[in-house]
């Protein structure tokens, strides 16, 4: 349960709600239902007495010192249980606070009641730890069950989760619950159409193994959780899906694909550098995002306008005027240029229309050139798909990646 | 209501919940809740019948082919009405199947049975539009109450979402609402927690204003929505943070600070460059991410490496010896040395230590310098935010955007 009227008004996107699904499911919980409320009271309330049915109700937010943070209130309402003042956690808070109010030139005075607010908690409950001036709170319930109630940013939220998995109340919950396997099948190149009927033709989900799977920018995720004992049913589904496909898998873990080039550089000793032109830096984002990067990847050239093209990686205005600045040539020349100028073993060009405008009948919005060289050869790509600007601009920075990670893996 | 089990198990962040969100705030309805649920009928089912108590229930997903798809039966179940086959819609749906099975060579009796079932709809329900092979479905139901249910993939679910708004079903409802005045005040530079006291000092929320605010990457977004009749509290409020912050404000609308900074150099005729390292690409790709951004932008040097920082940036063998990659002297070396050698009015460099390894006592992780020129001076910064990676650049590259916007409001 997350509560913020920013997030049920979407001026925001919840990121506690996926983050703790995640971490349940790997322990063996089922999330069953994530519910977003802003602060109403009365929507916060029924979510409440509905959420705190299941075995875990984990809520974030409204856990702040004014009167709009109503979380601990309502959790000990609908628990059916009292409030009552913890006069240790009051000193924390307290603690807290005048060094807050020190550094602000402000009078403690101010902080006071909000201090009082939040050290007061429903019987019952225990403290797990203090984020800001916000106790993450634990409040164990008849028949098993656990409510945790923790603050709404997501730092803080994600700092004290393991310190509410550690606590003893909530290791009967935890020692019911069985982690599941978990597999991973990620493919490229294939249509999520032909994976789904492949795994249709496996019988499909079911004997304790869920798949899901997913398409991401012509990635196709495929996820299998895995009850303890269904691993043969697991296997048997995995090969089918390989038996298809497996051309188009590269990878059997999470690594990002950026992640996965880098690796396959090192491994062979190799140094990349990016020529980019529509993706602005996009595919040099994505490879210096991966702690480490620095040992592969020297750097790029961003070349938005053709002046950049030629000044900076040596396109020759013939090429431009010949075939274009979206053209096979001028990806050629772009990463030939990168390679030589920047000195490195491997380089990816990536040069296309992301639109809306500057689209042509020969050369249409959503159509990208790549070419990637390396020491021992190279690999050219094309493809068109009319869609928007942010859509064509991060599929081709995807695209950049894959061609990388197939001139690689030839060699 | 969002269904989809890689959203509740959180593999997958959802987007259609903020997006109807925001859609439907604009139009005067107040979100009050969003909820995310998986396959499981038992679990959707309740949602569906909680969720039908509101004035306007839109879900997505679940509206497929195969088994899993319930959402249709569920919601017909939730309404107390049944089910019937729309011959009409069946034979649009067959039409788009079979073109479907002959570009893949499948058999049009593979699909038959999905065919049928997405063509069979609650009684009462219209059909706005359809998305790949799935309708979307708009159920009145009693007290001038609507459900609405739309495809899960974004982008379809935003296809069809203007022709669920423009039905004539769902007009009464849209009547009824009246649209809030939204106002929108964007400050840099200032803590939240003094936005957040002017505001409290301005009385809070009530008397028909709400106002959120949200710290984004030292960016403040405080958005007032203003009931018919509430403008002059909304003002009063304005007044009350403006007179605190007006010096922090930098827009009262909600274009990104990449798009302001392109808008600034556009009005002054200056061209525009990037020399970014630990950023890999983050500023040039934002910059780029904005439609005609090429009228400014000519593109960037990505020096992740000291050698490509010195070939391609000029800067001195000598400067990086004495002062490190990450200085001052380093940031301004590579400013100019990007501003000369793309032949641009204006440049903003970025080099810092993003972490988690790389840092010193002297030089620590979160560390980063900026440098900004352009025609009438140059502005210097730097900061240290002890943080992880992923968040040290995207600071970074919204610290580096917001320089140059600095840079050009002197001028």
């Amino acid at each position: 349960m997350i509560t913020g009227s920013e997030l049920v008004r979407g001026e925001r996107t919840d990121l506690n709600g996926p983050y703790l699904a995640r971490q349940l499911l790997a322990l063996g919980f089922e999330p069953a239902r994530i519910s977003i409320v802003g602060d109403r009271s009365d929507e916060l309330e029924d979510a409440l007495r509905h959420g705190i049915e299941a075995d875990l109700c984990v809520v974030s937010g409204g856990l702040g010192p004014t009167h709009d943070d109503r979380t601990i209130e309502l959790l000990a309402r609908a628990a059916g249980v009292g409030l009552r003042l913890d006069e240790e956690i009051e000193r924390q808070i307290e603690a807290i606070s005048r060094g807050f109010a020190e550094r602000t030139r402000r009078a403690y005075a101010d902080f006071a009641p909000g201090v009082r607010k939040q050290a007061t908690l429903p019987v019952g409950a225990f403290v797990v730890g203090i984020a800001g001036t916000a106790p993450g709170v634990l409040l164990p319930l008849p028949g098993d069950r656990v409510a945790v109630a923790l603050p709404g940013p997501p730092s803080e939220l994600q700092r004290l989760w393991p310190l509410a998995l550690g606590h003893a109340a909530l290791q009967p919950l935890l020692g019911r619950a069985q982690p599941p396997g978990r597999r991973v099948l990620r493919f490229f190149g294939v249509g999520e159409s032909v994976v789904a009927r492949a795994f249709d033709e496996a019988g499909g989900d079911g004997d304790g193994v869920e798949v899901t799977i997913c398409a991401r920018d012509f990635e196709i995720h495929v996820d299998l959780v895995v009850e303890p004992g269904a691993e043969a049913r697991a296997d048997a589904i995995e090969q089918a899906l390989l038996a298809a496909n497996a051309a188009h898998l590269f990878a059997r873990d999470d690594r990002p694909i950026e992640e996965i080039v880098l690796a396959l550089c090192r491994e062979r000793g190799l140094t990349l550098v990016t020529a980019e032109s529509c993706t602005g830096g996009l595919v040099g984002g994505r490879l210096t995002g991966v702690p480490g990067s620095s040992d592969v990847y020297l750097g790029g050239i961003v070349a938005y306008a053709n002046t950049v093209k030629i000044a900076q990686l040596g396109v020759s205005e013939a090429t431009l005027a010949a075939h274009g600045s979206v053209s096979a040539n001028t990806a050629a020349a772009m990463a030939e240029g990168a390679r030589t100028r920047l000195g490195a073993d491997v380089a990816v060009a990536v040069t296309g229309v992301a639109g809306p405008g500057g689209g042509t009948p020969a050369k249409p919005v959503g159509l990208v050139h790549f070419k990637a060289v390396g020491p021992h050869g190279s690999l050219a790509l094309e493809w068109t798909v009319e869609t928007d600007r942010e859509t064509v601009r991060r599929r081709a920075a995807s695209s950049a990646l894959h061609l990388l990670r197939r001139l690689l893996s030839q060699s």
